[in-house]
């Protein structure tokens, strides 16, 4: 049984969230009805629409779910906080993993902008979105391949960033090391890494800085 | 030739620093060199005691030395930053990269705290130490192995959290590899990692989140 | 042709186990065949709900079949024996090779306790349960991700300890290494390792120690 | 600092120990005088001769060192206890890892047999000495290459099995991940294993088990 | 255009061989299709019975299939030769690639035994067939997980031992490079080594043996 | 001994070359008197001073020594060719990977440019330097760590572009494979690449191009 | 939203083409649709038949599509260029890479020669193809398992030679690194790599090569 | 103590040999010194002149030591037998493997050739070697990076081959991996593979065959 954990968010101020894919239909279908009951608001994550499909009706009609995210939420979402985040994306393919970030920020109640398809092999669209990156007060990068969007932002601006590496691609990039490992070594200084696509993560390293810097 | 990059601390707000390790000694002179008669605050990282003895004297007498971190430093500190990190290491072994983090936040002008030999092994060690773990800023992890420390002190506190995973260790540990996954792998949310043995970077990325935290 | 090992028992002190997997239908029907006709007692390991549908009916009906351990056992259980084990699981993703390992002691007539969702995310969970593994005289401990859980538990309690990496996760958990280097590389002394997955060897290793410690 | 670790022989029952490798000259000589200065029985390990010359010479004489095992102990050994151990090696090349297994239980009071040189490729050697290893409580079973020998023992004796692989050899045994892979795969059942070359960790396993098998 | 190779058997033994698996199905119907009219002996391998089904029915007629081992001839099998092979497999999980190589041994015209169920687990069994094994010309070994097999018999036999690891099991075992790198490893000396479940390669290096011990 | 190949400049038209650092002193002693009796102009690769010291005093005499480049050349160099190649280093760290492509190019007579210290962390130094590397018929772009780099030149140029990834850094960039993987899954389309710190075999890739080029 | 990077053949040379395996069918419709309304000409790679049947009916109809090499064009092709290629493939697995390779070339507009079935098993079927490929202006050669085509091929020529490794084959070949080793390692000189199966890049280097042979 | 295996020329037909490398300098003075008063005809592999040097002087004397092998024989060599053997070998760095390789064999008493420097780069130099090769009557190949030599040799002869990988080289073919996978996953059928750099167990497999084809 799935006992919901609650006095987590006084105590490190993540959300309530559940990580559907490793869990049987049965195992789901239990965890989310208890937090249905329990009316506490959660995000789910990992839950694309085939699966969100084999689960009871009325656990299907009570989620509000978004297909390109793979995510849905109940009871959601959060009151509105102060602090803004900027998710980054280099190509179309690492749209999933940065929908990802973005619908956990939402629901945490955190502006968020969606930047995508400013990868460096044309510089100059990265270029033209480089104040309103600025502006953010954490920028979340996701790339994939060779992760280069990682490097080159993050020389650019002062912001802190956190990278999400992404497994598109095949050959060396198929499983996502070759992103992750370039996002490691990176040549700019302060780049903080995610697993490889976990954009649940990096979006919770984004709330964990917010509450440093807008105490509520 | 190094040319210094002058406008580097407006442009992302990173010190100067020159990792003297995968140069020659020829280079590494001739960087320092310029640096010193620039009048620059530099930061040299990954310089232990045996390599200081083969640049020449004047730089060696230029050059404020610390051996358990292997850094030296040229015309600093920079100038006091409000703010605070603490960096936690598990075991003895990790001290040289707790270190490393502590010496480049302290010549940035951050107050730090450096506390140590508080693994999970011993988990009362570890409790004892939060209350002054939470007063920090920016919490900074280091651990090899099996980097479990990462993971508990993650779980614990709501602090932005920024783990080193170490080369610490033989057989499966032997790399840092076991430790650099078991970080990204954490089953604590939003913990952000730094490639293995890389003090530096994690200090870099505490520096980003207090420039954010407290703009001057 | 499978030839049962008949004087496994006697030899090793194992039970007799058939591993499904990779056994195509053909000469997994003819092995059960074979175990039933002769009224050997059987344990049937990673044999899920679909698997068990395409045999024929007269070896489905023969076998108690255990849908979240994914084994089926045949003449079962064996006789009680005096001892006990604790298995721990870390997360909601792990009750599936937790729950082979007891399903493997409970056939072999061990008493079993089952404690899950004790990660160490939630400290104060796992010390509620301290002393019901305290009692047990081996604890096998299921975990993956970074199977922190492993090194925590191991440094609270003097049982004999059996890891259990599992291959829950993404990204660098994929495949169960990260679990399985942090395991090996744990800061509590004296932790032994199974291979990945492996429930049913983590049971059978409790046997081999529950035979020593209570002889029969 | 290094802070001893009091009780912990009460709370997991593990002894007292120094993991030397990895500690700077500075580091290991404090740690070394602190438990010199508390009268404290300890046991260092992964102290090779040459490393031993480097110490100042007080803690040299202070020390009782074993080069074959390149273990030293301070105030040791500890009270005799119940219990025996066989610690089983393939090939000469494994003794050094066998032996720091031996040293860890002779200093923790264990009874214990080194029986060596019965490597697969003789096994008439192997079962010439079958009788005095199934005499044994806990057999640790120290093999590298290929670790035929942990599968062909495994599957001969129904005592507790704790494999330790070695990274002896060259090629795709360099670093001891066939013998470890070939252990955690081994088609005997319930053998658990340890990181390659942790004689001591075994050693650790084995204490835990007669604890288990012979209560104090 | 698959152009076939008319010369080769005169030029270095090898009998005439299509590897189907990666070849799409409109290029294995064009293959077969003009090795069927070119009357010419030919064997298949990686041709699974559903795999069959997916060709022109004229072409399914015209194969001598069979399911076990994946194998499939055209105007087979060749002349009768001088010369023995034994195939000895570990276990009922690596009879489908000791097949394949027997398959391909008795289409070359070669007296071929299959001896399996001999793992060391239960080294009676193995000894029971050694006096056959060591009747046969050359012996080739299929074993997955630990490969212990190999070195078990490579150490009591003076045969021509040829290795093939297989991808059988799970966790570290389940590309079979544990397998590989056990076989490679062998502390049995002169044990030569094939690619992971390449039974037919193994059967083509006896041919060459055989070529060279019975000469036509 | 040695043979060298007399008309490998006709049928391929690379320059010969003897890579130093495998062979040992007399096998190294041997092939350079051979070459220098020859007359044949001869390129050495991976000879640092050191190695160089440890040769017969006459070769030393004889060759050209470059230690910033670890080659010499014999009777060099070769005839002025028509044709350009930039090589275009990221870091101070991958001068010597960068100055032995083109000391591998000027020994083979062609015209190159070394453009140093261009990293992406400061991208308008690499911008300040784009007319020079445009102008070049041929660009090798050498670079360690994130390779980022490689990506961001060749998004930028329509040059043929040649990637080497270079074995600076450490952590996950410590052989290289970093940079390697991140080259062959750049974004950017058409960029080929070498083995890590082949600059020796970048050089040659762009002869080939030259010749096509420029036929003489 | 995907936009097209109009100035794209400007600036680099590149022709537009879409990577439609890791889209969505979503992304892939938006982005195609937006194309064809353009009126510019593209390739869509990594299409193959069963996908193509996945997208609206006149997105299938304004598409011309090549099952043998996954691709499709929209408002092609380019118009023609001066200059040659030779794409010449070891194996029959191969032909889909290299299919891929020269529908991009022909797409670009050059004129193209696919030689097939030309792997080192069988060397005269190479030589007797030697004239043609050398007539060609740059040479991709596509090879998996040992790619030993590309080192023996390589040293036959001087053309610029352009490596495919392909991911055909099982056991250790299986996921093309076999073959991108191989191909990396190559002892032919000047041998420059493209990623595994990138059939797509390598037709691009070698755009970029016929750009600075024969200039428009 | 090393136990001289006394009758295993009887049993596998192998030669006594002593593995020099992983012992300490007290083992292998113990080993050697029983063998010599034994009278048995030993070889020593993997002892280079300086580890030679580190022996008593009457060891030292009554080794017959050969530096290009790295190995020495007391008492030997054995008798002569009928069969042949040749060792061919790519490049100059390969030649100590290969040395390791004949002098293994011409202990054995086999007549052996060693060829050399006959890599694919200049493939009419193996061909003018081919039919020396050819009338052996078992064919060793020695060859790292990418082992193109195993494939080419092997397509062209149809005695036994083995397949020796070599780890000369960087990069990729730093550890010899890639020549590894390269002869596993050979385009020619029927090569069998040994360890990397294992020329010792190259000749054993060889005097297997020998055995077989020629029985005494």
């Amino acid at each position: 049984m799935h006992v919901p954990d609650l006095d987590r968010a006084e105590r490190i101020g993540m959300p309530e969230a559940v990580l559907c894919e490793p869990k049987t239909d049965e195992q789901l279908a239990v965890v989310l009805r208890d937090l249905l009951s329990a009316g506490r608001p959660t995000l789910c994550t990992r839950l694309p629409a085939d699966r969100l499909a084999s689960l009871p009706v009325d656990l299907v009609e009570a989620l509000d779910h978004d297909p390109a995210s793979r995510t849905a939420t109940l009871h959601g979402p959060l009151a509105t906080r102060v602090g803004s985040v900027a998710v980054v994306a280099a190509g179309t393919s690492d749209h999933g993993v940065a929908a990802e970030a973005a619908a956990t920020l939402r629901f945490s109640g955190v502006d968020t902008q969606l930047i995508v398809d400013v990868g460096v092999a044309a510089l100059w669209r990265l270029e033209a979105r480089l104040d309103e990156i600025r502006a953010a007060d954490v920028v979340i990068v996701v790339a994939g391949m060779d992760a280069a969007l990682v490097s080159v932002l993050g020389g650019m601006i002062a912001n802190p960033v956190i990278a999400v590496p992404t497994s598109v691609g095949y050959g060396v990039a198929a499983d996502g090391m070759s992103a992750l490992h370039s996002s490691l070594a990176s040549c700019a200084q302060g780049i903080a890494v995610m697993n490889i696509d976990n954009g649940f993560g990096a979006a919770c390293a984004a709330l964990r800085i917010l509450a440093l810097a807008h105490p509520s």
